[in-house]
């Protein structure tokens, strides 16, 4: 990895800052992923749009690397500044305008996802994919990557919410793109485009957010299962007669032993478990709603059925939240050797789950699994000694397994947490010759290559 | 407008045919629109995605413009072939692939709607955007607008509905883009950027859709308001405290008058008319909804609520797809001058029709108003004699005061009738600096610029 000469950056007049020191290049040279560190040669904490614009046109002329950070939660590497150059963070810009009569807010892509709806909460209103990680996780990260959760399953994801954004693209130009309307057939929707993008097109400063209602009514269940097909093809069948919950959860037994030893939330038994919960704003629909889920459930052979009250179920969301810190806890020296993270169409979520069940047993690794199982995805994250290199192998070949069947399947390499580091070289495989038109649109917005490079796009 | 020498389509083989004929040139000249016809220099009636690629090819050697069509019920020229050329049907790609167990289905462009959804109702599934010319309208033709209709406001437009395209380039490339997965964070969305361009960077040949179910429980109303004010005021107020109506349809009092005198399906009074539609799969829940609905609607001083059976309420639906034709019936000779199209936050809506209101008196023309008002959606025709220069000016001008007060509201050009000949003037103001990046990939993809050229895109 080259050194850049990043010295432009002092003469540059900020309303934020720069940092040139080794704590602070450290501190932004990995995020919460298995991905190998790599540290920038600066980072800026832009603190306005026009912080934003300077640091990268002055960046694009020199070709030197500018990668955003946002919260620093990601799990495929996607902020990690694989070649050096600038770190540059929008924590700063973290204005929050909430618009309750349109259903609407303007909010900086530094604000943290739980912050805004605490922010937000006032007015009975929610920002509402659910993320896992929404204590770290800023607007700006789940923008860059499409994240989504919990709630994806009823609310949809990142993309589903975003209606306007203002971005600035490699030599400093600043765009507003899209419409604080409900919608619109007006050009290339390039709100769309920016979303998911990771930074290698553009760097958001500003966000319209549709909201959805707080809902007034919830009701939710804990499960368990005798075995883990039964479980995915219990989901399968909610999803299939049309209802909509507002979390459909998978938790496989090895995941949920290690989060009852990890964590005092909630009980969770050592079995295949799903946790369900309905949303409405009438009682009796939510009620309606979670005896036919009970009836599914049921006929798949469910073999235990707790409804949990508010109080419990917040409990059940904390333990489930605590599944990858319990899996790195298992062993001390060991880590998650992957976060695995794909989805497929519903009806080959039973296969998908098996699939993993059989790569695990094959290869000997101890595969915690967890899924956001009413859209289909699901993560997995093998135990390994990232010192035995021959146990890290094993763990690629899983993921490789494991991928490779979602996408034949139908399915994507990468349902939330983006492309990275980790799925580059799953690109060509899931879309082909279109991966070409990708590169001509990164050409097009980006001809210096100084956005976030090293990400995304496999080499030529 | 150049003639092209189209001789090089008879040397292909293909799959459709190839017409030259005066009579077929002189079909395929004009949409829905009132828009000024242009004809091709040929028709090719693409029967597969093979076909669709060797044409795109071969034109694009030879520079000869292609122009994509649907089902031609296109109301802003989109594919009016105003460069000559070809003219390229693919109404013959109709294949149907429900998928019931993933709630999608993969269908050819030349799919019309409502056969579509005849098809997917034994499934008890729905394509859901809810156009008004469903009996002709494409699902390709949808893809390259962004079409919408009576039901976006709960199920959303055509974008929230596409998963996956199959795309053919102007070069003759296929691409297969999206996964039929239900969320994914793999790389650039060419979907969405595919959704809504018009047939200006490339020519959709399958699409695989996300279905919704058919709602088990709908309940209706018929009222009127005293004015126009307070009906958009009622539409705000509905939409702000989050219900989610299956329909909310304004009526302006011109355009029901004309509805009135064209139409037996329904009896509408000559007053500010709103329609509402509940649906859910209690009944329960939509009853609750819909008093919701109704108290609200008297708080806005609401004369008149009638309750329709589903019998009633197809004639109300049947009613409210006549708009148009009504207005057109008016006056023999005459037509409407514009198909106004714009959307704005949902806020503002009580302004904009105050906005039609008042240039339409002022400019003294007869300008029936219908709209999609949950989604803040607004639609006027103001009537014209084609022949009178100087009535044609003022109808330009209410449009254009129309518009840019959209616009200035945060709102959009247009809703879904796509930009085609009538928006590509608005495309400056509404993005600003985001139209040179749209331009960027505009060349980037189709650098020949054969593809449906003199759309979209203001001239430079």
């Amino acid at each position: 990895m080259p050194n850049w000469d990043c010295d432009f950056l002092a003469t540059l007049e900020l309303d934020g800052r720069v940092e040139f020191g080794v704590g602070e290049r450290d501190r932004y040279a990995a995020d919460a992923s298995p991905h190998d560190p790599a540290e920038p040669d600066a980072v800026v904490h832009a603190a306005s749009t026009e912080d934003v614009s300077a640091v990268l046109a002055a960046a694009d002329d020199r070709g030197v690397p500018v990668t955003p950070w946002g919260g620093g939660s990601g799990l495929e590497g996607s902020a990690v500044p694989v070649e050096g150059g600038v770190v540059l963070t929008t924590r700063g810009i973290d204005h929050v305008d909430p618009r309750p009569s349109d259903l609407v807010a303007t909010v900086g892509p530094g604000v943290v996802y739980d912050d805004l709806n605490d922010r937000l909460a006032r007015h009975g209103l929610r920002f509402a994919p659910g993320i896992s990680s929404g204590d770290l996780a800023t607007v700006g990260g789940m923008v860059a990557t499409n994240a989504s959760g919990f709630n994806a399953v009823r609310y949809g994801e990142t993309r589903d919410h975003v209606r306007r954004l203002e971005v600035v693209l490699a030599d400093g130009t600043v765009l507003d793109c899209g419409t604080a309307a409900v919608k619109t057939s007006s050009g290339y929707s390039l709100v769309d485009l920016f979303v998911g993008s990771e930074g290698t097109l553009g760097v958001v400063t500003e966000v319209t957010l549709g909201l959805v209602g707080v809902p007034q009514e919830k009701r939710a269940a804990l499960t368990t299962f005798p075995d883990e097909r039964s479980a995915a093809e219990a989901v399968a069948e909610v999803i299939r007669y049309g209802v909509r919950p507002g979390a459909l959860e998978f938790v496989g037994p090895t995941q949920a032993e290690l989060i009852d030893a990890y964590s005092d939330a909630a009980d969770l038994a050592p079995k295949p478990t799903l946790v369900v919960e309905l949303h409405g704003n009438s009682a009796a629909g939510v009620e309606a709603d979670l005896e036919f889920v009970r009836e599914i459930f049921d006929d798949c052979g469910m073999d235990r059925w707790t409804e949990a009250d508010r109080g419990e179920m917040d409990g059940v969301w904390a333990a489930r939240r605590d599944a990858l810190p319990a899996a790195r806890a298992h062993r001390e020296e060991w880590d998650v050797g992957v976060v695995g993270d794909v989805v497929v169409p519903i009806s080959a979520y039973p296969d998908i789950v098996a699939a993993v069940e059989a790569a695990a047993a094959d290869l000997d690794l101890l595969t915690p699994c967890v899924g956001h199982a009413g859209d289909g995805n699901l993560h997995y994250t093998p135990l390994v000694d990232p010192d035995d290199a021959e146990m890290v192998a094993r763990v690629r070949e899983l993921n490789e397994r494991v991928v490779t069947t979602a996408i034949e399947m139908g399915g994507t390499a990468t349902g939330e947490h983006g492309v990275g580091i980790g799925k580059r070289s799953y690109m060509d495989r899931e879309h082909g010759a279109a991966v070409a038109v990708m590169r001509a649109i990164k050409d097009a917005l980006d001809p210096n290559g100084t956005l976030n490079p090293g990400k995304m796009l496999p080499p030529e």
